[in-house]
């Protein structure tokens, strides 16, 4: 574990930086929001709850909730089109300035990339940049199921993601609200918490770096420049 | 293994008759079809013939080729809207009469239920009395997989259908071009060979009742009536 002062310095020289999505980059919890939309955000909520509780496995607690909401690809269309991407105060400012300094970005997420792409590309962040997780559906748009070959869509995904893109890091921040998060360091170099929208307790306590606004961030990175 | 004469007593009494749909319903094979299609016509033929001559799981012939034709959402859409329904000479004609006696028809198929729901609807066959596999695709229609829990995405799986059918039928037929076919008869009360469109070596030698032609069956009970 590094200190405050290590983890400000490998942000300030970081050549990859992974946001986590859900709470994070943005404001709400995707999947959360899908439920509500279709009707059961109630029941999905309990599981939510009951999986960041435990030590669930990352897949089971995933397959429980679309197992209730078993979204359609014509509610997940319309769930995207009247949506409205919420982006967390200054995250569009900061992932600015990290591009202007060549800093590659990536998305790394346990939610769904359907969702995380419309953000991507307002943020000019390449669809190969995402790492997450896929529906499947049959032909007439049912629910089918999701990819559980992409790495995210289990525990310890978010670490094997970081495991991968440390081969071509020297500086790889990792930026998260939760537990999930703070594990892929190591083999990221500096796990900063961010606690912009909710706060989790063990992540507060455990994180080296805890900030709760991006502009902290920002005014680390203009200092040095 | 029954004679042909108490195959011919089971099949004028039949109170459920299952259809196989590839060479038997229908005169083409879906999949070579659907390939053929897709411009993959040549590699996936090949395999369908490794398939119907060694002893490979069926799971594992159907994965191949798929993997090879890896068929998009948008693709099975044309291809539906652009290739005509070939039915077996004489099949509409035959179904009608077994309907007008209030026989039950099963459509039992290792091909694609999307392929196979036009023709079920043109001869008035209820979408629940098919028994086929399911594509899956992801959002943006990439080809996904197929669905492992259907009965006929394995070997042995028409068998499965036919021993789940048996429990409500007094006296079950089932009508193939194929082995798989044959092979569900037992639970089947009786198994009819049939080679209008191509002739199976094993089966025309195997089987008690093999006719070429629908009209054949269609005499037989007309003759009772
Ligand atoms: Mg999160
Ligand atoms: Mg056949």
């Amino acid at each position: 574990m590094s200190t405050l002062e290590e983890c400000k310095q490998i942000w300030r020289k970081a050549d990859t930086v992974c946001f986590d999505v859900d709470s994070t980059l943005l404001k709400d919890e995707g999947l959360d929001e899908l439920a509500e939309f279709c009707g059961v955000g109630a029941q999905v909520r309990e599981w939510t709850n009951k999986a960041m509780g435990g030590s669930m496995r990352f897949r089971t607690a995933l397959e429980s909730r679309l197992q209730i909401i078993k979204p359609t690809h014509q509610q997940l269309t319309q769930f995207i089109m009247q949506h409205p991407i919420h982006f967390s105060e200054g995250v569009k400012d900061l992932v600015a300035l990290l591009q202007s300094h060549g800093t590659k970005i990536y998305l790394v997420s346990g939610g769904f990339r359907t969702l995380i792409e419309p953000a991507a590309q307002l943020l000019n962040i390449p669809r190969e940049n995402i790492f997450a997780n896929r529906l499947k559906f049959f032909y007439n748009g049912e629910y089918a199921g999701f990819d559980t070959d992409q790495p995210t869509s289990d525990s310890g995904g978010k670490q094997l993601v970081a495991k991968q893109l440390k081969e071509h890091s020297s500086n790889l921040v990792f930026i998260g609200d939760g537990m999930t998060d703070m594990e892929a360091c190591p083999p990221a170099d500096c796990f900063i918490g961010y606690g912009g929208n909710v706060v989790r307790e063990a992540v507060l306590k455990k994180a080296a770096w805890f900030v709760t606004d991006f502009k902290e961030l920002i005014s680390e990175l203009q200092e040095t420049s």
